[in-house]
């Protein structure tokens, strides 16, 4: 197989539906890699956090201590932050979004178990005002070691 | 065809190699799509906008107008802003990236005219301490009417 | 008649009252300029943002599609940001402001119809601490093309 | 006695408890200097920069007038951009904090009368996710001639 | 005389020119402010608040102390940040900017000695490409007590 | 020994001198700790940077792998952020530093050892106009699991 950063596998997730989105999942599975894919939707930014920081504790990607709880709200973080492009705000600034996250946690670099477990969280949806059809797509990705 | 935003299609581009990458190219230029993919790798900031300001104009993707740069110009912002996810800077604070940069213009949906054009930058790469093997993958994306 | 940018004209609107503002308006309405002036008051980011949207689109300042209300969006964006200096917030740092805002649309420079149609959004007014008396003035102005 | 500046004498004061920070501020108050130690949490930002204010004006520390309130008000915006270190934010980003904060106004470096009255403010707590022992130490400093 | 703010009078002299612009220091002059008008244009930040200070102290409109120098500084950089409304650089992003600053120091409302003196600087020009005509207009402005 | 945080090991050791800050080092070298206190002056980012960077891996506080190396880079970020309170810059924007910074590496509270390693990174000092006793003090604190 050819090697892939852990960035590549949860933006590839994010992009994915259907059986091609479980083959990747199956794949990066089988080398030691956990993916989570989930859905958020909001004007309160609060809510955005809270849905993924939700999501990765009830698919147990991550223990439940502060270590580990610290460097998953950075990567929700870089994701967030670089999803808004400037302003990190949603209703604030008169603004709502419908998203995809995935979660990965493994190997920074799939085959290479030299540099211990990382985790990626990626933001892939539609930001826009809050009227139907007035959004295009935005992408952000935050990456810690845990 | 599964329609597609404008952003996944430049997204798939920069995460995509070799005849994965050509067959996208080729389809979506059927589509009418106008697509690009470079390389560029700096300390410097400005080295990054200058390398994606120039491929668009040498490929003629934007024509010699103000109106059409402007909007190239921003789309570049947002996206170097979202690779950053923070401090908007690379050498100043003592970091380096290397990463492969797309530039798609075309329909904000694929087989939707109504619409008008529109233009996605999309970077995606390493970004670290400029010592090789200490860095991590970083994206960003930026989409602007032109 | 000197040239103008639509930045000028947008700024002397916000800044002038009573009969030389109405003829500021007329003289440059005969150019073929759109110009509006409006106020706002909060300490909520947001009803800035939909008083200064709500207006553009009442007065048919912008079509009903989405590349001009995304114009106008990012006009809004440059032009609080801008007013803001820094933090990128009202009532959540308790601060509270009152301000006119003007909206201009029309050529980039007044006389030159090769750069097509832009928008200009300035806000100007008083911002401080929710106490009267306790503010000073600020400004604002995004420019997109539309 | 050692020279001190006014932002050591705000920190000191508030990273000291019982009677070792009593003597600080009989120490300084022998100087000239007005000192005042004071807690506050939220998870609402707003909270935080009443709280300072409210005990500013309470204990005298501020003259009632708009030139000493802007003083104010930008020394404790400089100290809560810094204690955030990056989103200026709380709630919105789902976090909480708790944190002393200490007001010292005085000269900008004690013996030296030379510069006229300056205002520190200082915060310094625990920052992280509402949840209890899911936190970490920050803190930030404002310092503004007054 | 119509009250009018600092910020006001700043902003008049920096958007007027030839006659109309001496008129406009002439009368407020007359009522105790200092007015000054200078050019500045470059791709280094550095450069624009350089010209600042210097023309400041040059004109003897602060006195060379830091609590005065101090005030300049937060002035200019408040209206600095509100010229790039969002990332606070220039040639590390690729642009360039030619502008007019102005300088006004007295009263916060004219007429009104309540308040002592306040510095108002405001930058307006042309911000873009260092390419000629690839560039529109911009405006900030500072004010602190002093 | 009553609990202390790292960061608070850090903050006293930035703001203390002489056989007061070698008590405190050895108190709580005893306690498992690693400290140290370097000094760092300059115009440019980078260089404090760097100056934090080479410290902790001459003294071996970090190990030579990249998920030690992004804890402290990331600790240095947020220091510098918070030091910075606003614009995260130095040269660009006319000012100057110097500055003590301190960096200790431990448990997250001492007599704790359940939460592991972490490293807190403190700068504090003069931040101001490139002139002689034109500044005022600053201080900024990154903490990081490690």
């Amino acid at each position: 197989m050819k090697k892939s950063g852990i960035g590549r596998i949860a933006l590839m997730l994010a992009l994915q539906d259907g059986p091609t989105a479980e083959r990747h999942v199956e794949k990066f599975e089988d080398h030691g890699y956990m993916l989570y894919k989930g859905k958020a939707g909001s004007m309160e930014t609060g809510k955005i956090f809270a849905a993924v920081e939700t999501a990765a504790m009830r698919e147990d990607m991550i223990r439940e201590n502060y270590r580990e709880e610290h460097a998953l709200y950075h990567a929700i973080m870089e994701a967030f932050s670089a999803y808004c492009r400037g302003q990190v705000d949603l209703g604030n600034v008169l603004r709502s979004t419908g998203l995809v996250f995935t979660i990965v946690r493994g190997n920074l670099v799939s085959e290479d178990r030299s540099s211990g477990d990382w985790i990626a969280v990626v933001l892939y949806g539609q930001i826009g005002s809050p009227r139907q059809g007035f959004e295009h797509e935005a992408i952000g990705m935050g990456i810690q070691p845990i």
